[in-house]
C-alpha cells in the first residue's frame, strides 16, 4: 500500500507576533516542522507547538534556519560550514528539550528557508547539516528536497549514517529536469486547489510530477510539503489529505509503523 | 573525607567578542557553567566550550539567563513564570545538543545573573526553574545559592524530584544571617587572594563562613563559585584549589564517585 | 474653540510579521507614534510608516521602548537611568532619519509599553527621558500620561525646557484619584464603542473623565490615545473622530496652527 | 600642501563586551567611524564614543553594517537594495542623535565589513548607500574604497549629489590593477610597522601604492584606514601619523579648513 507524509512548517509566531494558523492546519497534517527561535519561533511558541503536535499525534521535527529573525531566514547568509553545523546542533537541541518536557521524541529535521534552498544545491552545506543532525541523534531523519538533479544526498546519508526523507511540493511548478521552477518566474506557484490536490496524489501514488513543459518527471517522494498560513491554505491541506485518502494512500508520518 | 566542587561560568564569549579566560581557568575547576546564547555565548562558543570541558574532565552544566545580551543577563526582566520556565527549557536543550555531539552528558544547571539572584529569593521563580530542569531531565542537578534565610529549596527539590547543589562564594562577603552582602555596599567583594583561599577552605571543610560582623555562619555547601575573567582571577582559582587539596579536601564534580 | 489630537501607536510590524491595521487607522488619526526597532518595528517598516503618515498629513512621533522584541516592550527591564537615556536618544535618531529622508519633521516622542508606564510613576525615569528628548531636539514634545496624582511632569518640562503633551485614554477606566485602573482589574478596558466615544468627547471638551466610582475627575488633556490593531478598533477610532467633530472639537496635531 | 585624513573604526564594543582600544587610538586619528548597533556598538557605547571623538577633535562618522551582531557584519547577507537603503538610513539617524546630544555634527559615512566590500564592487549597492546617505543629509561624505578598477563612484556621487572620500589601506597588499589582495592569499596584510608607515606616506604624498608584483599604482586617496584593536595596532597608528607629519603632510579630517 502506498503511503506518504504531509509536513507543514509551524511554530513561526514570535512574542506578540503571529504567523500561521497552526491550530487549524495541525488537524490535517502528519508532521510538523517547528521553528527553533533563530528565524522564527520563541521558547513559549515552541512549547505550545510541541504540545499541539502531541495532542494531534503529529510527528515533531526541528526546522532550523539562519539567525535572522528580521529576514525570516529567507535571505542568504554566507555562513561558514562550521557556523551552519553549530547553528543546526543548537536549534535541534533547543527543540528536543521541549519534546522531552512534553513526553515526545523528535523525529526529523528539515532546514528552513534559505538554509534549505542552499542545502538543496550545495553538497558541503547538505553534508554538514547531515553531520550536525547525526551528531545529536542519528535516529533523526533529514528531510531534503527530492530532485533528479542533485544526487549527493544518497551518499551523504550513507556516509553519515542518516535516513533521508525526500520531499516534494504539490503547489510548486517543476522544470523538466526535476527541480523547482524559480519563484521569480511566472507560474512558479500552482494556485488551483483541485490541481494541487491532483498533483499531490500523483506524487504520492506514482512518485511523479508533470513539469511545466508537460514532461513527466520521476521523483523519490516520502513527504509532501503543505502550508498553513491562510484559511485558504488550510482548506487546501484538507483537500489534499482527502484526495490522498480517497485514493487509498495511507497518510502518516515517515517511519511510523 | 571532605569534598567540594569548584564551578566557574564559562563560554560567555559571543561572535567576535571575547569574555573570560576559559582555556586557563578550565585547568583548575571541576564544573563549567556554560552560557547558552541568551545573555552570552553562541553556538560556536558553546561547542568549543563543551569540547574544552570534555578534554579537561570538567563537568558540563547549563547556565541559562534572561534573553538580554545587551545587559549580559544582569538586569532584572519582569518575566512571567511561564516565560522563565520555557527560557530555561530552551537553553538546557540547546546545550544538551552540544553535549550529545561531543559525547558527554550535562550534569547540572545553574541560573545566571539576575535570574540566579531572583531565584535565590523568590520561591515561585526557583520552583519553576526546578520544574523546567526536571521536565527535560530529572537527573540534572540544580545549583542554588546556599543561604540560611531562604529555605524553600529543600521542599522544591523534594516536590520536583531534583537534586539541589548548594553553592557558596569564597570572594563575597556574607551578612550574619547568611546572605550575600549587596554588591552596592563597600567590602562586598573580598579581594585578598590569601583571604579568599582561606574562606574557600573553611567553606569546604567546615561548611562555615565568617560574616562581615565576625559572626560564624553555618552553610550547606557542595560547590564553590570561582571566576576566570582576568589573569588574576585565574591565579586565585589556582590558589584556592591548591589550598583545598593541600588541606585534604577532595576537589571533584558533585555527584562524581 | 476646543481642540484635541488623536494619537495611535503604529509601525509595530517586524520583518515577515504584521501587527496593526496602519493603512486603515491612519485615515482617522492626527498623530502617529512610530516604533523604532527596539520593541517593534524595523527600518523598512519605519520608512513605510513615515511615508504613510506624510501622505495623510499625520504628525510623526517616535515611540521608543525597551530593547525587548520578544516581550514587545511590555515587561519591565530594570535599566539604569543612563541606559534609558541612551536608548531613547538612539531610537529618536533612528526615526528622525526616516523623517529627513521623507521630507518631514518629527513632532513628538511617546514612550512605549512598560517604559511609558514606568515614566508615569517614576520621576527619575520621566526626567531622563525628557532630558534625552531635549538633548536631541528641544522642539520635540513629550507625550505623557495626564494624571492628577503624579505632578512631576510640570517641573521636569520647565527644568528641561520641553513641552509636555498630556494624554488620556478614552477606552480605559480611571480611579477617582485620576490614575488608570490597573488592567488586571475587571472593567479596566471600556469596550462599548458609544461609551468610549462619549468619554473621548468629555475628555476633549471638558477635560474630564468619570471615574469608576462615578466621581468626575479633571484632567489636563491635549491628546487622546486610540488603537488600530483590529477592524473593530479602527471603527472605534472613526466613531471617536466623528463624535468629536460633530460636537465642534477641532481634531488636529498638538502644536499645529 | 598635501593633506590626508586618518580614519579608524571605533565604538565596536557591545554591552559587557569590549573590542578596540578606542581611548588610546583616538589620540592619533582624525576621523572615527562609529558602529551603530547593527553589527557592533550599542546606545551607551555610541554615546561614549561620540563624546570621546568630540573631546579629541576627531570627526564623527557613521559605520553602518548588516544586522548581524553574531557575525560582526563580516559575512554577506543577501539583502535587497531596499533593505540596504533603510538599514543605512536607520543607522545614520541613530548616530546623528548622539551627535546632536553631544553638540557635534556627523561628517561622513563609511559602510562596515561585508557591506563595505560589497559596495566596493557592486554599483547598485554603492548607489543605494549613496542615496540613503543623501536622503538623510547630503552634506555627509561617503567614504569608499579607492580603486582603479571600479569607477562607478564618480558617477554615483555626481548623480546623487554627494561627496565621495576615497580610502586606501596602508597595511593591505594591492594587486597591480589597484584592488586589495584577497585576505585569503598570503601576504594580504603587511605587518612590518616601518613598511606600513612608508606605504602610508607614499599614499598620502604621491597617491601611489606599490602592488605585490612591484607595479606602482596611482590611486585617488583622501583618507587612510588604520586600526586600533591591539596595543601594537595603536603603536602603528602613532608611527604612521608621525611619519606623515614628519614629512610635511597635514593630517586632518577631510573637509576641514
Amino acid at each position: 500500500m502506498k503511503r506518504v507524509d504531509l509536513n507543514c512548517d509551524m511554530g513561526e509566531s514570535f512574542g506578540a507576533y503571529t504567523i500561521g494558523m497552526d491550530d487549524a492546519v495541525i488537524k490535517h497534517i502528519t508532521s510538523a516542522n517547528i521553528a527553533c527561535g533563530f528565524h522564527a519561533g520563541d521558547p513559549l511558541v515552541m512549547d505550545r507547538t510541541v504540545k499541539l503536535a502531541v495532542e494531534h499525534n503529529v510527528a515533531v521535527g526541528a526546522h532550523p534556519g539562519y539567525p535572522d529573525l528580521q529576514g525570516f531566514g529567507r535571505r542568504n547568509m554566507d555562513c561558514t560550514l562550521e557556523e551552519v553545523r553549530q547553528y543546526v546542533v543548537y536549534q535541534i537541541g533547543a527543540l528536543q528539550a521541549f519534546c522531552a518536557a512534553n513526553g515526545t521524541r523528535m523525529r526529523h529535521v528539515k532546514p528552513h528557508g534559505n538554509l534549505y534552498n542552499t542545502a538543496a544545491v550545495n553538497e558541503d552545506i547538505a553534508r554538514v547539516i547531515a553531520e550536525a543532525i547525526a551528531s545529536v541523534d542519528p535516529e533523526l531523519m533529514y528531510v531534503a528536497l527530492s530532485s533528479t538533479k542533485e544526487d549527493f544526498m544518497t551518499s551523504i546519508a550513507r556516509d553519515v549514517g542518516l535516513t533521508v526523507v525526500y520531499e516534494a511540493f504539490p503547489d510548486r511548478a517543476y522544470t523538466s529536469d526535476g527541480t523547482l521552477l524559480s519563484r521569480r518566474l511566472p507560474g512558479a506557484v500552482v494556485r488551483d486547489a483541485r490541481v494541487v490536490a491532483e498533483r499531490a496524489l500523483m506524487m504520492a501514488k506514482e512518485g511523479k510530477v508533470i513539469a511545466v513543459d508537460g514532461t513527466p518527471v520521476d521523483l523519490d517522494i516520502q513527504t509532501l510539503c503543505v502550508h498553513g498560513d491562510t484559511p485558504m491554505a488550510v482548506e487546501l491541506v484538507k483537500a489534499i489529505r482527502e484526495e490522498l485518502e480517497a485514493n487509498g494512500i495511507v497518510v502518516k508520518p515517515t517511519g511510523d509503523v
